[in-house]
């Protein structure tokens, strides 16, 4: 009989969301499910911006008429997105259309990359922060993985270990901490690749949330980056694209790694890879994605962000006043919440659970060094969060 | 420096399509290219239909509103469309919507399926067949490729080797030959995997095609499949969507593997896979796919399906009369030509290009046993038939 890939039975199997689940069913027989608040949630609220609807119902007319029908697209998507990404991200980082790749989503893209690299490669991954990463260097058979742990005392930041490292994660602002790296720790992280040579894969997620001036809208913005960083970037939470699936992976050209002793361009390989492995996103997506960068799009969107970080300002300074230590919330939809007197996650979260009817990730799903926190998401109702506060202050 | 993934040296570089559009550009210069007719295109020419269009426009702007929006959907697809595709498709096969994983491509998920398996499995590859199969056996480090040829005297089916072999790629109606395999050659196949407890990975993208009696409309029709077969089925070419991006995978839970002494359901494995790799397809395009499958749309599509079919058989009977020998085009859009007078695939295809203005695909580009044929599509239009059949006679 055929043997499956053993790396599927070195993956820790994460019951967290179900035990959430499990726990809130429980809870559901006593109360009545309207009741409950969640500020669990990691993903957008707010409907579809109207340019982005009306670009992408005539685009979807379009394909119905002999004219306008598109068939198979570029797997590294349609020239028209890839330049206008460029012209409004990247005019000034020098940044060209052909080193921007469209894919379905940064979970895809940020994974699959590390197809390009040796097995033997080293892996780093901070800790806590989005579980996919370690997911994903264990399932390629990647040995040789470096926690890298995001404490308190650093304010939520990895830092470079003492040891080299081949492909390093880097989330920013980071999911779960919240916590956004400014442009001297982006820096430092730069200097550490060139120095030992190793890549580093950005996940820039949430850069629409940034607001802080020192930190940096793109790693490429710190010098030597285009020869040490792949940058991932989304429609998802920038434009509230998480149901229409638009991502986008910045690979410069100046990117190399070795083989033998030639230098070899990953830009070549990626496309290489993606031309045997994808065929590219669908078009009235791509076409909805546009209208997200022209001028109104852009001034919807920044609305839809705006009263997200609103929201987030206003939850995280409610529970600092009710006595909370709390962290993240001025980069991002995400507060980190340190749970009071010394409760671990679970029990802090049964106890929101229970007593405020409020639905939190404990910090430990996102990996060992989130024990002892919660996380609450921004991604809800101004209503929602005047509630939450009510209910923890009665608490 | 970080050394990349080195399978990537040993992928053979297909030139053929910048061959084929240098050749072109060439011609350009001395001819209009609206001269040219263009049999070369594996892709639909059909707008898309008009049920997909209005449900896809109603998602849209459903999507646009606070109680229709659709965040991030389930990674395996929405249940309304596995529901719908295994009524359509499966009620006597028994093959349940848990068993459906929606994606975006059968090219994303039939390479990605390697990831359930030992490295160390043997992949069989049919030859001449659509190029992904070989690459992606390439990529992920596979060195045990086993080439099944798909010859004349075998009608162009590609049969059992030999000796035991782990993963199989049929696909059937396959691409280029156009040739479909009939009930006793799946059943041949699917007795060889349980035999040597193998898997077989079923690419039925162009079922909707097929028309012949003998020839099974999936491979679960054949007893014993759901141990041993894995189906890789599109809305691509079965309702023009290559555009929109949907497909999906029949995966049965009666399918296993094993790890150690222990047997592993594949199914789980690829749950986890994707759950942790990818996060679904667009809530519209899954709408559109839906719209499908209802009585109107599948009118609709069957429209379509029959007028490229119609395409195919003039095609080939027109040809046939000019003296070529063909094969396809039945229960396929494809019609594999073989080259007269004992011409190489380039020396056919430099001929139709420059003496008819003629674009076709050299077989070669397929794999080597495709020399000494030409791949003729019928994504055309009817006036593009009459016009290919005039030119040739003229040659």
């Amino acid at each position: 009989m055929v043997e499956i890939n053993s790396c599927f039975q070195h993956l820790k199997r994460t019951y967290i969301f179900s035990l959430i689940e499990e726990k809130i069913e429980t809870l559901c027989k006593k109360i009545s499910p309207n009741q409950m608040i969640n500020l669990s949630i990691g993903d957008i609220v707010l409907p579809l911006i109207p340019s982005a609807v009306q670009a992408m119902s005539q685009a979807v007319l379009k394909m119905g008429t002999s004219s306008g029908l598109k068939g198979y697209g570029p797997s590294n998507g349609y020239l028209f997105l890839r330049e206008a990404i460029a012209n409004t991200y990247f005019t000034a980082l020098q940044i060209t259309p052909d080193e921007i790749f469209i894919s379905d989503g940064i979970n895809t893209d940020i994974t699959n990359i590390l197809d390009l690299f040796s097995p033997s490669c080293s892996v780093g991954v901070p800790d806590p922060t989005y579980p996919a990463y370690l997911d994903a260097a264990i399932l390629s058979g990647r040995t040789k993985i470096m926690t890298l742990p995001c404490l308190e005392a650093n304010q939520f930041h990895p830092y470079p270990p003492s040891k080299a490292c081949d492909l390093i994660y880097l989330c920013s602002p980071n999911n779960p901490t919240g916590v956004a790296m400014n442009r001297d720790l982006l820096t430092t992280w730069v200097n550490y690749a060139l120095k030992h040579k190793a890549v580093i894969f950005f996940d820039h997620a949430y850069e629409a949330f940034i607001s802080s001036v020192d930190v940096p809208r793109s790693i490429f913005e710190i010098p030597g980056a285009k020869e040490c960083a792949i940058e991932f970037r989304s429609f998802s939470k920038s434009a509230g694209f998480t149901g229409l699936r638009c991502s986008y992976t910045v690979l410069p050209k100046a990117l190399k790694a070795h083989y033998e002793d030639q230098e070899i361009s990953l830009h070549a390989l990626w496309h290489r890879r993606q031309a045997a492995k994808s065929n590219g996103v669908a078009y009235p997506i791509q076409k909805g994605a546009l209208a997200t960068l022209q001028p109104q799009g852009q001034s919807e969107v920044k609305t839809q962000i705006h009263s997200y970080l609103t929201q987030a300002k206003a939850l995280k300074q409610g529970l600092i006043k009710l006595g909370l230590d709390c962290y993240g919330g001025i980069d991002s939809p995400y507060i980190w919440v340190k749970t009071p007197k010394g409760k671990t996650s679970w029990e802090f979260f049964d106890e929101l659970l229970i007593k405020c009817h409020l639905i939190s990730i404990p910090g430990v799903g996102f990996g060992k060094y989130g024990e002892g926190f919660v996380r609450f998401s921004a991604f809800t109702t101004p209503d929602k969060i005047d509630l939450t506060l009510k209910r923890i202050n009665q608490l």
